[in-house]
């Protein structure tokens, strides 16, 4: 039996968490399925950057670093948002990139390891962010080990006596399948190594312990689902077993700059860590970015009333199972594999399908104000790794009816043919 | 001759560079005197800031990376900031914090360089900033070299065949003291070893030509004297030699996020360096700290009708001269001590003067809307190293009358003993 439109209307009626859509500005008839490459503008953001930029900044200049807390942004945003990924207060830190924040988790991860001689690879998977495995290489290369990649089915082989680090995105980018964190870390330090777990398609979409799952260092992005604004700053959390260790023996990552110092208005010559988390504090927030990042992080503490990430995980997965179900009937026949896992407990918050007409299909989504997102594979590849029509469902605000709309529009994409005339823009995409 | 109050009316209303104060928003009844720690807010920025965030945030979401330009800016600001030091379009990116690209530099350098075993040192300026001293140490152990901080005299001899790389800040953020940028370059590279030039107190306020100089690198700071807000992003450039080497040799600097990559929506498993400066890129640029400072450098290219940096240069000398005549004459035995330079050829856009009771003296003046900076020394230092009042001269919105009335707030301050009453607030300042 179908779902109709009407069931989602009844559907999004009966929503506890519906009254959230009201938090956010959202284009007039955009149906947006891409919070997982830029979330969306929340409503509180454009009042609290004003006041930043024109009270704060122009008015109380230089007095606001006290005043207006800014010098405690980092710590203060990085708290909540620790209440998102399984974190306690005081142990995860908001600042620089997602790019930045991995060179300083993977440099103090192999600081930390077990140097043995016979641990030569960093090992990560092959269809993990670009980024992770640009970063994780050189790492690699300064420190005389190899950046080795594999496929997820050849991860257990791979913890083994010779891994020296791993480095695991919790949920893909492309295909939204979610590891094991806590059977993998578990695995990984009987092995005797230490992993680093990106989350950027995890915090604020999927349920995440990292206590729980006794992780050792995990970094994230504020511009997916945490709706921080384009370029957000991201963040960096590090068990407390490994801070603790670089307070004894007085450790650092390399990206020593003057606010990860113990006493920065000191002005001393010799650098000495800030003790805990603060230490991976480099230079100076850019203030306007880490605002508009604590608006988008608020909006998650108002969903707390709402039945908070539960409520939250139990919507997305209704989401992307609705819509997985109106696909694979509405347009069988037409070319489309789906790739996410079917099993929603392996699934993120997205959904995505193999075809070979990925790009222009999805140009011509976009022209009907359907925007998801097209990720690129290789030629002749398995369905996993080849062209990609990704759907991101955000269920802060995304409707019932969004995603029976949603998947119409791509029925009827496929079924007119008019995705063969779409336009073809200029690609781009930025995760 | 005393200047009176009048005088400096009128060479305000006779000064050419005059309207470009209307180009900022300024705070009522305050005088600024800080902008080498935070500029002030430029008129354009709020309504540029509103429309990122509202419409090409709001309503264009993903889409304006291209529309927007946003993929561009890293170039398109850092193109715009390469005028204002003498580099040439394409050879100059922005994004990151200071820190950030200091190691950047760094690690270029140290790769770049002439790694003879005997050459040990990266040689420093014991009264650089801090964050510069920080991470040149870290660079230094993780390539087995010693950081060793000379003072200013002695840095003629250490620049000898142990000289690995030098690295200094231009315009020294506590006196004000400019280094001879091309006589230095010269004498270091005669020595063989390469140099990294901060131009964290340069950029916007003294003349720079890197390529005039035949300097390495050059890093600088967003935040200061280009007015691009709170935690603006930093700069980073690198001599086209070095670049056009890197190109060759594929090399890279070790922050390889994917913005750095040749292709990076090719999303390819393995890093290969884009050309020339944007293999410094690393991760997704912050866009609303990125367009803040585009409205702050834009000023700069509105002041070039105007005579431009040569008549800005001018105009700072003028002011700080002013201001160094006003002090040593009204409060003559009150315990001030100029550290600045009293050659104006060797003077930043700034003027520092020693003081045993300095923070308090500070105080006293915030406490009547004169907003200068205190920078803390050791105690029992000689004048140069020790407790510092510090007043910056922005010449794109400074008065001659601001600098008539701070100099008079001093002498009042100094004259009543209030000082000896002023509230100790905390202390923050952020260079």
């Amino acid at each position: 039996m179908t779902t109709t439109r009407s069931d989602c209307l009844a559907r999004d009626a009966a929503d506890p968490l519906a009254p959230l859509r009201e938090e956010f500005l959202l284009p007039e008839g955009t149906i947006y399925l891409d919070g997982n490459s830029l979330g969306v503008l929340p409503k509180a953001t454009p009042a609290r950057i004003a006041q930043v930029v024109q009270q704060e900044w122009g008015q109380d200049l230089i007095r606001s670093w006290n005043t207006a807390g800014w010098i405690d942004l980092a710590q203060r945003i990085g708290d909540k948002i620790a209440r998102l990924v399984g974190a306690n207060a005081g142990e995860l830190i908001v600042g620089d990139s997602t790019s930045v924040n991995l060179y300083k988790a993977l440099k103090s991860a192999v600081l930390l390891g077990n140097g043995s001689a016979t641990r030569k690879y960093i090992v990560s998977e092959r269809s993990n962010f670009p980024t992770d495995l640009y970063i994780a290489d050189s790492v690699a290369r300064e420190h005389g080990l190899t950046l080795k990649l594999v496929d997820a089915g050849e991860l257990p082989a791979a913890l083994n006596d010779e891994l020296a680090l791993l480095l695991l995105t919790h949920v893909n980018y492309r295909t939204g399948r979610i590891h094991d964190m806590a059977g993998i870390t578990a695995a990984a330090h009987a092995s005797g190594a230490l992993v680093v777990w990106d989350l950027a398609h995890s915090a604020g979409a999927v349920p995440v312990d990292l206590k729980l799952a006794d992780a050792d260092f995990a970094v994230g992005c504020g511009y997916k689902y945490l709706n921080g604004g384009p370029g957000a700053p991201a963040f960096v959390w590090a068990h407390p077993r490994h801070t603790a260790r670089m307070d004894r023996e007085q450790l650092r990552q390399p990206l020593s700059g003057w606010l990860g110092h113990a006493a920065p208005f000191e002005f001393t010559t010799d650098y000495r860590p800030a003790l805990g988390i603060q230490r991976f504090v480099c230079g100076t927030p850019a203030v306007l970015s880490m605002a508009a990042l604590e608006c988008g992080v608020d909006v998650f503490l108002r969903a707390e009333p709402h039945g908070g990430l539960a409520a939250l995980r139990h919507k997305s997965l209704a989401l992307s199972t609705l819509f997985i179900e109106l696909v694979e009937s509405q347009c069988a026949g037409r070319g489309l594999t789906l790739v996410s896992p079917r099993d929603p407990a392996q699934r993120g918050s997205q959904a995505s399908f193999a075809s070979p007409n990925g790009y222009a299909i999805m140009q011509a989504l976009i022209a009907r104000n359907v925007i998801g997102d097209f990720r690129a594979g290789a030629p002749d590849a398995p369905p996993e790794s080849s062209d990609l029509l990704r759907f991101g469902f955000t269920p802060l605000y995304t409707r019932y009816v969004d995603v029976w709309d949603a998947a119409a529009h791509l029925q009827a994409v496929l079924a007119s043919g008019e995705w063969r005339e779409a336009r073809f823009n200029q690609r781009a995409a930025v995760t």
